[in-house]
């Protein structure tokens, strides 16, 4: 792929292939920026992505198509799919329905909004749980 | 490794080996909240970062130890890393020192800020420089 096309042009060429068929997706709530969770995507599901308008992933665990929200209905609603230079990397923005985006919970019993809850502080994780 | 350790404990057990010795990691300026990039980690990336507090990656086409600025000055210097509930994705929390945090140029010939300047529109990516 030409570097000047896949940097500069319109086309959408995701990179999948040079990632092994799974690109890295970052998922950012639009109303307060926070990034919720990190994802992955292969063809299939960035394409179901686009169908349903409900961010949608490749489960690496259970190794299937999985459109969060599917079964608990806290769907993740596309507001803007954003990639990168390379095209490599994509950046699902999203307005958050129900609950948080994290399958855990926090010592309320709450589900967490987010799945970066932990911050790294003298050699250790620090939980930052509110 | 036990599930509760993982993703209540306090202990840094970041999964590189279940993701083949590099996690993705997403950047965030501090200020604006927007993702400026997003790049790939080893135990040694992270360990140099945490070192330096300046953001060090794995480059993933040269193969090599990378913290971004050493040539161009453009350091990201580190304000949090965070992890996610499985911790097999990072979050770097950054400074922005210097132009932006992408390679490429725009129009007018300035480093873009951020490597997420096209979104998916209409079946096509639409450049979004300001």
């Amino acid at each position: 792929m030409n570097k000047k096309i896949l940097e500069e042009g319109n086309s959408i060429e995701i990179q999948f292939d040079k990632r092994g068929g799974l690109v890295p997706v970052i998922v950012q709530d639009v109303d307060s920026m926070e990034i919720v969770m990190q994802g992955w995507c292969n063809k299939l599901a960035l394409e179901t992505t686009l169908e349903l308008g409900k961010a949608t992933f490749w489960s690496t665990s259970r190794n299937e198509l999985w459109t969060k929200g599917m079964t608990s209905g806290d769907y993740l609603e596309i507001v803007e799919i954003l990639t990168d230079c390379d095209q490599d990397s994509l950046l699902y923005k999203v307005k958050m329905v129900g609950s948080g985006a994290c399958h855990t919970k926090n010592a309320s019993g709450t589900a967490r909004k987010s799945c970066f809850y932990r911050k790294i502080e003298n050699d250790q994780l620090k939980n930052m749980d509110k």
